[in-house]
């Protein structure tokens, strides 16, 4: 069995702006520590996937730095795609081409932009689900086990009966529920986050795209004769331009009868908002996550981040501050979620150097 | 009778950081509309006291800018202090320089760095006590009818029985009171505001300097007898050296005689923290005061400062926001007296860039 990985690097994360932007988005920033959300997504995988065979989805706006931020990625590897058409086409890209390079190749399919803590068990869990994944063919997503009736997620529901090692039979799909439905979800026991992480075989999922989605079906042949040739950009221009965008839960999982889960038992987050990194941040005694030059008085329960300038903050809890060099965010914590819309503002007032 | 102006600008107003800074001082600055602090001084004189009996107490850091802010001001009237020495030692200062030009000069001292509203009224009371200070050779205070129970400022108690148009005898000054002293006060109907504007006669000023700070007048004469001598720079430095920093309040005022009060019934503040800038500013429907780039969200009650970068705020409310080239204060509007802490902690840690 020959594993490969599929980074997903495509988007931009615009609720960490003014952080996140179109060329420096959420995956390219060291939130945590001194390595970017790609570099410990690479790193992550060390001594399961090689090197060689690990390959990221990305678009043209990030591919340079994509490129300098994982020096020991061979280029070629670095999948561009001229427009982004979701999950779906991104997935079914980069297996038409890892297809052609092996055609037993089964795929991790994982985002740039998540954090996990305990390796071990994460590489455990992926091991399961390859195991099962090339031997039983099936379509194997990663679920996490809920420690809070966390409304921001998709949830998975699995039949409890386990049918070989950590390896269940999905049952549904579950939008983000409202408060009260989730914490059904959790008390049933038998509902888990759903992380967007996927194993399978290319040739699985190709065929369950052919089934499932067979318009994206024909034009991933399209693009795989053409890969190597001069027409390729061509074809890959063309084709784009008729897909439709489509997720992979809506257009294949959702659909699938041969969809199966491996439970993550590791620390997980898809790090969703400003509120999550502060979560996530080691905190000082006053519950205060400092970064950089910073003055607190009086001030709680806080995430500040001020790498160049010196901020001084006083008589305040719950704020979330991003300091950069043009742009400011000061914001409550419990409102994290609306930092999206700044971004709406900034490009309906076409204050683009703010993007 | 002809009078003087004595400005005194020699204070930084670590209050206002990070606008205020050592070469940008409050009084330097635009904080409402588009002229500074004290370009507004010295135009709310404009038709009483002559552009050429204007003259400036301040410091060899703030000289340069001052010059450059008021070039219809003398060079020669810009009175340069080798250090401060609190208020007494600069209004004598100037008292024995302008004497020199006018033995009967009658002085209007004023700070440059209060906001008064009505100049017409404003103008009405510096004449009436000029006119009282000039025939009786009083010390004469400008006292403002209390609005509220301002912890903040002194206060100046009078008989009410009024001595002549609008001049009161002063019975007793009283520092900063306490929140339920402060309610008494302005309920008593007889404790004025301390304005910190005086208007006498410089004879007059000089020898209550000479009664009360015997050691003050001998250098003040020493001082004066160099004036106009290649040994002037050297004597001033000389006598600054040995001199008290001592304010004219507590030096002369409180022991003087002679003290006399006129009401001024005109909108004032000394504007003595940003808190008091948001009370003053024009403020929008949810009571924001925004200048400069910003995006607010949810935001009320609110002081933004942002003219070059962008800034968003989303889900506050009573804050105060300074973003400048190089800092950031975050601050809460009942701790705005809070700022000039963060200045301490600046020297403190010898952060000179911040200063």
């Amino acid at each position: 069995m020959k594993v490969f990985a599929v980074i997903m690097a495509g988007g931009v994360g615009s609720r960490f702006w003014p952080r996140s932007r179109e060329k420096s988005p959420k995956q390219l920033l060291k939130i945590f520590g001194d390595r970017t959300m790609i570099q410990n997504t690479v790193d992550r995988l060390d001594g399961f996937v090689e090197l060689k065979n690990i390959f990221v989805v990305t678009n043209k706006m990030q591919k340079e730095e994509i490129i300098k931020q994982l020096p020991e990625i061979p280029t070629e590897n670095i999948i561009e795609e001229p427009f982004g058409r979701n999950t779906a086409a991104a997935i079914g890209l980069a297996s038409v081409l890892i297809r052609k390079i092996d055609r037993d190749a089964v795929l991790v399919v994982l985002p740039a932009d998540h954090i996990i803590r305990e390796k071990e068990i994460f590489q455990a869990a992926l091991q399961s689900a390859a195991l099962y994944a090339d031997k039983e063919k099936g379509l194997v997503t990663i679920g996490i086990p809920p420690s809070r009736p966390e409304t921001g997620y998709g949830y998975i529901q699995i039949d409890e009966t386990e049918s070989e090692e950590n390896i269940f039979k999905v049952l549904t799909f579950a939008e983000k529920p409202n408060y009260d439905t989730a914490v059904n979800f959790v008390a049933s026991g038998d509902f888990l986050w759903n992380s967007g992480m996927f194993v399978w075989r290319a040739d699985t999922i190709l065929s369950e795209i052919s089934l499932h989605m067979p318009e994206l079906s024909k034009s991933l042949e399209n693009i795989a004769s053409a890969e190597g040739t001069s027409s390729f950009e061509k074809t890959l221009l063309d084709e784009y331009g008729q897909l439709r965008s489509v997720s992979i839960d809506y257009g294949i999982m959702e659909k699938s009868h041969k969809v199966f889960l491996t439970k993550g038992k590791f620390t997980w987050s898809d790090v969703g908002s400003w509120e999550e990194v502060h979560q996530l941040s080691h905190k000082d005694k006053n519950e205060n996550s400092l970064i950089g030059n910073v003055y607190t008085d009086k001030t709680v329960d806080s995430y500040i981040y001020s790498p160049d300038k010196f901020t001084a903050v006083i008589g305040l809890d719950n704020v979330i501050i991003i300091n950069t060099d043009d742009a400011l965010l000061v914001c409550k914590r419990d409102q994290a979620q609306e930092v999206k819309k700044v971004v709406d503002f900034v490009k309906l007032n076409k204050m683009n150097d703010y993007l």
